[in-house]
């Protein structure tokens, strides 16, 4: 780590660098790209996906080139000086449209999509998929989680156990995008303005040896004191001593409640609300912990545990039962040798691994009587479905399940971020993108939002977007089938 | 992000703070503290864990201070000016020990220890976890995917599928501490010397809408080709159009082989192989990736997959099946206020969870006859096993499982890292780090390295470190009781 101008352009596999470099050596690397990047199912068997990391993005395009350092090294590693030349002069100057940051977001709809020379869009393809694929599977875990607590407190708690600095600070961003409502982090606390969390741990009840001592002392410089009590025994030891330390301090510590850290939470949390309700603290508030995450939380609000304050750990900044979004960035149309755009396909031993060729957009079609949306609308670019009185939405898979919608509106979810290598959007506070998710979620209906086996939701392809598909579905086929032929 | 300022000592849960600036306004922040940095069980159910993480601790600790843009953080959230002018004054003065880098650990064993006053050995917990945590259980599962596939080559190729820039580099230097060959990172490559790998994408293919033309295009500038050859068909017209480009170039290209990145790779790789055998390609080598692991790797050798080279993303980047390793930092001595130290311990409603008392060093027990390990023996700070004609070792649950060594070398695994704030160790390259593991791995008998159900290697306590804990654990629930009696 001894490069002072070390960049993120590096920040990429080396094969980016490869194909640019082949299309550089052929004369064909400003030819205009689109690239659509999307994943293909969605995380957790959730109805929906949260996106998140378009800040991120922004900030990682606006310092876009490389370095001197990053030159000297890929001439270290064999890349010849006219290429290199080359990669010195190279800005981002293309255009990239996508959802907003917070977006409700389905599988195999471009979230964004870039439009640039061959070897720029090429070189962003790993730093973007690294970027949204984490961001927006932590965002997603958050939602699916503040789903199932309803109006109760969620707080990120997660940093010690997150993979690398980095997931400590923009997983707990994206937690707070899905509905979390505080962070122990303190650095993203300072970076993204999340409000911060925490009081004391195990180690201050034993650095004092004496839990109801270590108590009075964290009382004198603290309000809304949190007692941690199961470092010796939750019930006989920890409640009883923080209901004393309330009890003398009274008002003056601002008593607001206790954390249980292991144990069986569902009997604890019970035992405790008696406790301190018997005691006089009906208000005091319970804070529960220790590898939580919305299976466990369901099992125990099942059971009647008296748990008012949530903190989330590892489950949710590794996003344990699933650590991984598989969001790809595929080439859908390039310009040919006549500057003419010509859709391209990807086929693949693995069905679902095939593309949708065409720049494309994405519409959300709202049902104007119910303010609810039906389902997401693929089509060809220069398609304007608020201009027919109805669409029809049929199973990309299942061609068979259709269903037409009329009076609905139409909402184009892209958005301009950058233009011709321009910054043309201003992102949102971090307050706002939470609100933004919040309200989305609302044009969804319920049988979406569960967390264990929702409804499908409808992500459809025009017919012409449907047709242009097959149609390179047709001419791939048939070129092997010739050249097979001609062997 | 727009602080110029930026430090890493906020990259902390908040009550690291809060704890702080209890002991500090108690005047208790300077005692002496002891605490152990250790994980409860391993990871993937393998054998062994090999540690990852010191080089970027001692980064860490040598930039550790509050910057201006922090401490005016700290303000604006309620932190007083007297407390937050202590925290601008402080630097770590303490001392670390850890064993070494790449070092082959296992569970509740400290692999570092930090001897430092209260407040900073406290400050450092979070970050010092959120490194080893990730780091280990990385090159962990590196160690076990390098055990099964032999003399074959691994490179990581995880990048886009990361938990965020960080996992991305320092998760791919892990890897190659696990022993893998190379990564696709080129910054990685940049920053840690690692080799680094990668040809081209179905990107290319589709760019020139003609597989053989790209494979053409892509020789013209580059040697050592690996051709990927399943965008469109595998067997009909990647394998065929590779072979068409290796005959027709000849040795110009150096044609290396293809890569296989979908459908079945048992079949295809067989099939692959015959081709090019018969073509005249018999070292041509075969490259597999597509969500690979351990487990699928060790079900393709089973089947006599002819692949050479393995590509390995997802799966080990994010350690797919076990994305987190629960190690802690727990205290275990401290000093009085007669300035004695005095052990500590945490009992908890889950027994795992209890910690073991007192200053201690971890030995690595060596049969001089057989030049394998028969356990690592964990003693109080002030024992010397290699004065003693023979070590004990009995099992620290099932105490009466006991076996005696005699002829043997008790070898220190603790380094000096840091003595009273001052660095005092020289960070080696990261090839001898992974010469080091390699070289380490074979003082341990095969049973213990096999990725499915490996023996249970002993790490044992001594008599007296081991009577100490019980005496510590009797202390606590005599005072537990006590309390309770006397209310």
């Amino acid at each position: 780590m001894n490069y002072i101008d070390d960049s993120l352009a590096l920040h990429t596999d080396l094969y980016q660098i490869n194909m640019a470099e082949t299309y550089w050596n052929d004369d064909v690397h400003n030819r205009k790209a689109v690239f659509d990047l999307y994943f293909r199912s969605l995380p957790f068997g959730n109805g929906y996906g949260v996106y998140a990391g378009l800040e991120r993005i922004i900030e990682y395009m606006n310092n876009f080139r490389f370095t001197d350092a990053d030159l000297t090294y890929l001439k270290e590693i064999g890349y010849q000086d006219d290429f290199i030349e080359y990669l010195k002069s190279i800005r981002f100057t293309g255009t990239i449209k996508s959802m907003k940051e917070g977006e409700i977001v389905f599988a195999n709809e471009p979230i964004l999509r870039v439009e640039a020379s061959l070897a720029e869009a090429q070189l962003l393809e790993t730093a973007l998929l690294n970027i949204v694929n984490y961001q927006t599977l932590i965002a997603t875990k958050a939602s699916r989680i503040r789903q199932l607590v309803g109006d109760q407190l969620v707080m990120e708690f997660g940093t010690r156990r997150a993979q690398e600095m980095d997931a400590a600070v923009w997983g707990t961003r994206a937690a707070f995008i899905g509905g979390f409502s505080a962070t122990s982090n303190v650095r993203a606390g300072k970076l993204f303005g999340i409000p911060v969390s925490g009081t004391h741990a195990h180690s201050m009840i034993q650095a004092y040896r004496d839990e109801y001592k270590a108590f009075m002392k964290y009382a004198e410089r603290h309000k809304d004191c949190v007692f941690l009590v199961d470092t010796y025994d939750t019930l006989r030891s920890g409640v009883p001593n923080a209901i004393k330390a309330a009890k003398e301090l009274g008002d003056s510590i601002n008593f607001q409640g206790i954390r249980l850290d292991s144990g069986d939470l569902a009997y604890l949390s019970k035992e405790a609300r008696r406790m301190l309700d018997e005691a006089g603290f009906p208000d005091a508030k319970i804070y529960a912990s220790n590898d939580l995450d919305e299976y466990t939380i369901a099992s125990l609000l099942a059971q009647g545990a008296k748990i008012d304050v949530w903190g989330i750990g590892t489950k949710l900044i590794t996003a344990y039962d699933q650590p991984a979004l598989g969001a790809v960035y595929k080439l859908v149309s390039i310009e040919d040798e006549n500057g003419d755009m010509k859709d391209t396909i990807k086929l693949s031993g693995n069905p679902e691994k095939m593309t949708t060729p065409a720049m494309k957009k994405v519409y959300r079609i709202i049902n104007k009587e119910n303010q609810h949306s039906e389902g997401d609308y693929l089509t060809l670019e220069n398609e304007y479905p608020n201009e027919q009185e109805e669409v029809m939405l049929f199973h990309p898979v299942h061609t068979y399940y259709k269903k037409f919608v009329s009076n609905f509106e139409a909402v184009n979810l892209h958005h301009d971020i950058f233009i011709d290598g321009q910054l043309v959007y201003e992102c949102p506070d971090l307050a706002e993108i939470q609100l933004f998710t919040e309200n989305q979620l609302n044009l969804f209906w319920d049988e979406y939002k569960r967390t264990n086996y929702p409804a499908e939701y409808p992500v459809d392809l025009s017919e012409a977007l449907w047709n242009n598909k097959m149609n390179h579905i047709e001419r791939v086929k048939q070129a092997v089938k010739d050249k097979i032929n001609k062997r």
